[in-house]
Formats: structure tokens, sequence, C-alpha cells
């Protein structure tokens, strides 16, 4: 006997019937590629003909929204979603080959500059080394001629702190960095929120204002900045294409 | 100093002045917790003042009709995203407690049922352990009182088919079960759909029809009623709530 599952569904979507209409079916897509939009297509032309009206959206959304939820399987994890994000429109430098800087060390950059701060032969320190803050700002900071030791959770230690002259935080650990592990008149650029009991907070104590000749204070120092700086990327790969 | 980002901020807004009005910034969420969506509001408050349009979506789309794209990390994973899948909505059973069965395992209930199988005591194979096909169909047999082995790539013998009363192939490799390897008379249900040479094949050589009692093919066997037991479920989980 050879199964005829087209008559099959025919026959089951008949006894579905009515009873589904004006339902909502939610769908989170991780991977937009031809073979999910085919998939995709084929669930919704079944949902069509009962009735059942297909939401595109992110989860939390659709999980308030909902009737029921499909989530088209696979998802992308992080690094392969990024391989997929075109340079020339990566706002973030979150690409394998990006056109512009990270928008954080563009506001670190901005910050030097307005502070009136030489990088150049200067000791800076970074402490952590990921893709949003530490990594693109010890690219910066070398690229403006500066020795920079990155100092990460594995990697180096604190003691660096201790003669640099430029010091950019991107940990994420609230108040961790205390005035005593800097030198005095140290540029200190914190770029580490994070959030302890419902309020934002850098690496550093606010303390360490006290003993910085240059202090970004969290909330209201490189925040603001790196969000603007997306924009000034945008301009930047606008005017590129 | 204490640098006042806010202000700095302002001043780079104001020189951005037109330049970007009209252009359109997407926005690609893995993750639509709370403290995403407040970066998100943030963002999207400067691109209001310069007049940029921000799009929701996914990144392929996006990449076409955008002039530039953020990825608001952190993207989740496949687990991370499905442990966040109410199971009261979860009509692919992808949750971690689903509520009900996997549309392919309605599937495979509903051809043994239709082709009169009792699987009860019957030596039953799966080729495959997946979360779609081979997982879920390997329990149905289970509860229908089959005795199952699951073969996969690294566990397993297919000379375990040599005796095997029902089948049922989740590999997603076209093409590999041949009449030979088969008891003459099992009931085949090949669910492993993949693409070969752009048209969908089964993990099922279409000569095997001739030694099966009960064969699906592909496409147009389980397929076709995997998806309408998508809706099936739906109307499963809507009655129960």
């Amino acid at each position: 006997m050879i199964i005829d599952g087209k008559k099959i569904a025919e026959e089951i979507v008949a006894g579905l019937g009515e009873s589904l209409r004006g339902r909502r079916l939610g769908l989170v897509v991780g991977n937009a590629d031809a073979a999910t939009e085919s998939f995709i297509k084929i669930k919704s032309r079944v949902a069509e003909r009962l009735g059942v009206e297909v939401v595109r959206g992110e989860l939390p959304y659709l999980a308030k929204t909902c009737d029921g939820i499909i989530v088209q399987l696979p998802i992308l994890n992080t690094k392969e979603l990024l391989a997929q994000l075109p340079p020339e429109k990566d706002v973030d430098a979150l690409s394998t080959r990006p056109l512009v800087r990270a928008p954080v060390a563009e506001a670190v950059s901005e910050i030097l500059s307005r502070a009136g701060v030489a990088a150049a032969n200067k000791k800076a320190v970074v402490i952590g080394a990921g893709k949003l803050v530490g990594a693109p700002s010890a690219q910066l900071l070398k690229d403006l001629g500066a020795r920079v030791a990155v100092i990460t959770q594995t990697h180096g230690s604190l003691e660096e702190l201790k003669d640099a002259d430029i010091v950019v935080l991107g940990a994420g650990e609230p108040g961790f960095i205390k005035p005593e592990m800097l030198k005095p008149g140290v540029v200190l650029i914190d770029a580490g929120t994070s959030e302890a009991g419902g309020k934002l907070m850098g690496d550093a104590d606010p303390r360490c204002s006290e003993v910085a000749s240059v202090f970004t204070p969290v909330p209201g120092g490189v925040g603001p900045i790196a969000v603007v700086m997306i924009f000034r990327n945008l301009l930047t790969l606008v005017r590129r294409s």
C-alpha cells in the first residue's frame, strides 16, 4: 500500500473545519533562507485554509498574543548570524570585516579627542576583550599609538593599572575598579555598564573620579555617545555606497 | 574633568542634522527581554530625532531593504530559545515538557492507524534521533508497545533493519535505504526529507515500495500529514486552555 499523504492531509484539514478560525499562530524564524521560507509557505497555506492568522515576530511577544507558536528551526547562533551581516550595512562593526569602527571605540576616540588626550606612546590598559567594548577599544588605542595591555578574567593582572595613563573599562562588573588601583591623573573611560540593584553602574567605583584627570560617569558618559556613533557610522556607510 | 556624555551626544546628533533623514535602519532582535527592549528604545529615540526609520525583522530581508543593520546581541541559541517557549502554545513539541506529540510522530501514528498496523509487540527500527523526527517517533512506537531500536550514525547497526516489521526513517540521507536491507512486507515510513539535485528525496530508495507492505513516498507521504498535525496540535492546545 502506498500512502497518499496529500489525501490524508486533506481529510484532516476538512475534519478541522472551522474549529480554528480566528486563532493566531506565532512564527519565530531564526534563519530566513530559501529552504526555511519554503517550509513557512507550506504551513502558511494550510493556516490560510483554516482561517488561522500567522504572525511573525519574537518569542516573548508571540507568547503573549498567539494561541500557538512555531519556532522554525534551525536557529542560527550568533556567529552564523553575524557571518550573514553585510559589512556595508554593519553599523556596529560586528561582521567579520567591518568597514567602520565599533560605536564604543568611536565614543572612546571622541572622548580622548575632546579631552585633548594624545594616546601615542602612552600606556593604556583595556579591561575586557569583548566584541562590543574591549576588543575594538584595544584596537583603537593601538591605532592611536598607545602601548596597550588587555586584561581579562583569565589573562593579565590588575597590577597593570598602577602605571596606566589611559584605562578603558569593559568588564561589566559593577564598581570593582577602586581609586587605590589607579595612577593619579589617569584618563578613565568606563564602558562597563551593568545593572546592580536595579540601577546602572559602571565598572569603576564613582570615587575614582577623585583620582582621574578625565572620568566618564555611568550612566551619562560613554553610553549616550556610543549610541549616536551608531548613526555616525550609518552616515559613513551610506556615503561610501 | 568629568565627561558629559549626554552633551557630547547632543552635539553629535546636531551635527548629523538632516543627513540621515529617510534612511532605514534594520534591527535584528534575538532575545526580546526587558534589558534588550530598553537598549532598543534608547537607539530608537535617537533614530526618531534623526528621521531614521527603524525596521525590525530578519536579517536577509533587512539586508535587502535597509541602509544599515543592528544585530541586537545577545542572540539566543536554539536551546535557550526553546526554553522560553510556553508548553501550552508549543504546537511542535519542541519545549522541555511538551503537552502534545511532535507533528511527525502524529503523522506516523495516523499512517499506522489508517493502514491497520498494530505496533504492539512488533519490532520497530527508527533511523535518526533528532528532535523533529527520530526521537518523537521512537517514543510513539514505544508508547504503542513496539520493541524499538534506534539507529544513528554512531549507535546501532543497519543490520537491525533485516527483521524489522516497522521502520521509520529520519536521517535526511537521500535514498540510502535499499530494498535489500529490508524484511519483505515491512511497514516503511519515510520522514527523512532532504534535497538532492534540486528535488525532494526521502531516505528510502523509491524501489523500496516493491518490498514494503505499507510505503510513504517523498514528497507526498509523511510531509503533508505532519504539516496539518501542527494545526491539530493547535486545536488540542486551544481546547485544553
